[in-house]
């Protein structure tokens, strides 16, 4: 386990004591060149950076010994000395992510590159609270490290939860589902059972990030990410970084009104997307279209499992049930007016939806397609696509890996990072 | 007039051809720290850029031997050499901007800090369009050049237009109240003028940008700049870097659907929130309460000036005519209700109320705050705060002037704009 006191590695060579931010900075931004932009060669770091040639030898060369960069022998050359390709390595370290949801608890040990090593998921309800559901996932934590071969030492813990977090103290504040969360200190948690550093942020957040990645809004800069399961949340790339906001509360779509009145979501507002089109709502209704016995479908899914679910709507319109087809359609409006406006508000080239309802077939995503595209300013669409998440149920996890690695490997965590590598 | 060729300075010193782009980098990392983080001291540079002091020394001089850079004697000193204050030099250069609203034209001349030194306005309609306009434009342009006592060389013109432009090449694309003007070559024609680069945005972008730097948003780095005129729009600084969006698209809330069926938007649309709650609305709006004599005021106003405007509606409210109060109210709902809503998407730590309706005394601007806090989330309210604008109707040339100089001093421009000043 990596230690966590620091040495100031810089200040070591050489007394240039003043002079080491700017070491530091260099290496910094030679290391994320190769981690991030794919930089593989001594040329292209100085082409990516903006350093000069001999600033990149030296910092390629201290990254080389701390083992964050690895090199290996080219492509076969036509002459001369074959060139060296560069890559980060990923295996110095590896992380633990939890990603939790409403309903779920999902793990992953990931090397520092966010790749998953090992992955557990099982089925949980945050509703129960953070002792009992925080519990599974350090257990789960502890079955991964007995199980896992990951090389190289733990670098730090990176957990997703369903609801509004303030990043800079991992704290929940006022999570609608999560009762008895709010305040909870997660990363003090973490952090005293596993001795490493600790993230925390909004699952819709580290999702986001995931799939920006690794998943379908690689090379993106401007994106929404929209999560709609049981509730509907969002998470934002803008200009090409995570946007959380002034108060790490961005993206919450969920609770933008829609409606005048009717439903009192959650929230305790009333007409709330999230409590007409959420994948809650879609059970509540279909629950009573099934009661009322104008679905046949819906009907016989209550009669067999007892109770009908989001799931039940969406095998429903697969198999051209009119009523569950009409509830899908209803939600993507829904959606897809609220969408309308963030398109013309923050005209991002590209829309992700994922969550459990964006994975029930066609009809949701045509809906909310069609409804953005007639909604929204024709300069605001000229690029804009929309489209499924790529990752599924593991984005999450992926997210908060590379969360973990990004602030670690920050402006401000940087020193303090390799000041651990090199003691 | 500075000269547009190309010297590559730091490729004429020493021969290190290839260390020219770091050294570049410092160079404007460090006049960057003076000209806009307020460092006024080679150690303030030092602890802002990262860079080491020897770097910081080297960088300075050079900037001061290009003029870019001043210094003079610093606070009395208690003994010792006293501390010399740096400054950036905003009389190297200046430059010339253009706000163009929907009924006026706003030009000045500034220097380099966007400090205005030379302000003329006149009335104007954008929908003569580009040919009747920009030659009045050019015309003022003249004026100022003549009667300027401004110093140093002209550097470059700034352009605010009241519709949506694409950034990159300064042309407007489809705007709905500039009738001739979509794709129109302004960039070009001003650049073939006046000889020197020019830049093009969206007006709400340039507000937003003047705001940010001179105004009541100094300081935030997540603000909305809203403005409420004949239409409605808005300017975005996210993460401290002004957000244009993937397609220069971004902030066009004036088009959001707040209404499903009634008014026809200019746009096309049905219910768009400018056609139910701008200048234009409320002024037609006005006109039938006056004329169906609901309001003794806005009848007087009609019979008195031949028509009712929104500033009609402004000052009726303010001596409490009940009817307007009521349309500022209604306006001021359906901006408050959208403003909601990006709210919870984006949450900003300041809005700010800006164009000719926001300075209509406290109704409109109550009413917004009223409803964006009744409607927003708690943690994304927290810290918010909803200000009327403090720079009025030169916000605009402000910005445009922030503008030029921003792109001539940006990374992809930097080394051109400091080769014609060594040339």
């Amino acid at each position: 386990m990596m230690t966590r006191e620091r040495a100031p590695l810089s200040l070591e060579r050489g007394g240039a004591e003043l002079e080491a931010p700017s070491e530091l900075d260099a290496t910094r931004l030679v290391l994320d060149a190769v981690r991030l932009a794919s930089a593989s060669s001594r040329m292209e770091i100085t082409r990516t950076t903006g350093l000069g040639r001999a600033a990149v030898a030296q910092r390629v060369a201290e990254l080389l010994r701390l083992g964050l960069l690895e090199e290996s022998g080219g492509a076969p050359s036509t002459g001369g000395r074959p060139p060296r390709r560069l890559s980060f390595r990923a295996s110095a370290g590896y992380v633990l992510a939890a990603d939790l949801g409403a309903t779920s608890i999902n793990v992953a040990a990931a090397d520092l590159s966010a790749r998953i090593l090992h992955h557990r998921a099982e089925d949980s309800d945050i509703a129960h609270g953070p002792e009992a559901v925080l519990g599974r996932v350090e257990a789960m934590f502890d079955e991964l490290l007995a199980e896992s071969a990951a090389p190289g030492a733990l670098w730090g813990i990176g957990i997703g939860v369903p609801g509004p977090v303030e990043f800079f103290t991992g704290r929940p504040v006022a999570p609608p589902i999560m009762p008895g969360w709010d305040g909870y200190t997660i990363r003090e948690r973490f952090g005293l059972r596993f001795g490493v550093p600790v993230w925390v942020d909004n699952d819709v957040n580290t999702m986001a990030l995931g799939e920006w990645r690794w998943g379908v809004a690689r090379g993106h800069r401007n994106v929404v990410w929209v999560k709609i399961g049981t509730g509907i949340g969002s998470g934002l790339i803008s200009d090409g970084a995570q946007h959380r906001g002034a108060d790490g509360a961005a993206g919450d779509i969920g609770h933008i009104q829609v409606a005048e009145e009717g439903v009192v979501c959650r929230c305790g507002n009333i007409g709330c997307l999230e409590a007409l089109a959420g994948g809650a709502a879609l059970a509540r209704d279909a629950d009573v279209a099934a009661r009322s016995d104008r679905s046949r479908w819906l009907a016989q899914a209550l009669e067999r499992d007892g109770a009908v679910t989001a799931r039940s709507v969406a095998l429903g319109a697969c198999h051209g049930d009119p009523v569950c087809v009409g509830l899908l359609q209803r939600s993507g409006r829904l959606v897809g007016q609220v969408l309308a406006s963030i398109v013309n508000f923050f005209n991002p080239s590209l829309i992700v939806i994922g969550g459990g309802l964006a994975t029930s077939g066609d009809i949701l995503l045509a809906t909310i397609r069609e409804t953005v595209y007639r909604r929204s300013l024709p300069l605001a669409t000229r690029e804009l696509r929309i489209v499924p998440s790529g990752l599924g149920e593991v984005a999450g996890v992926i997210g908060a890996s590379a969360m973990v690695v990004d602030q670690l490997l920050s402006r401000e965590r940087f020193e303090e990072t390799i000041g651990c590598l090199a003691a």
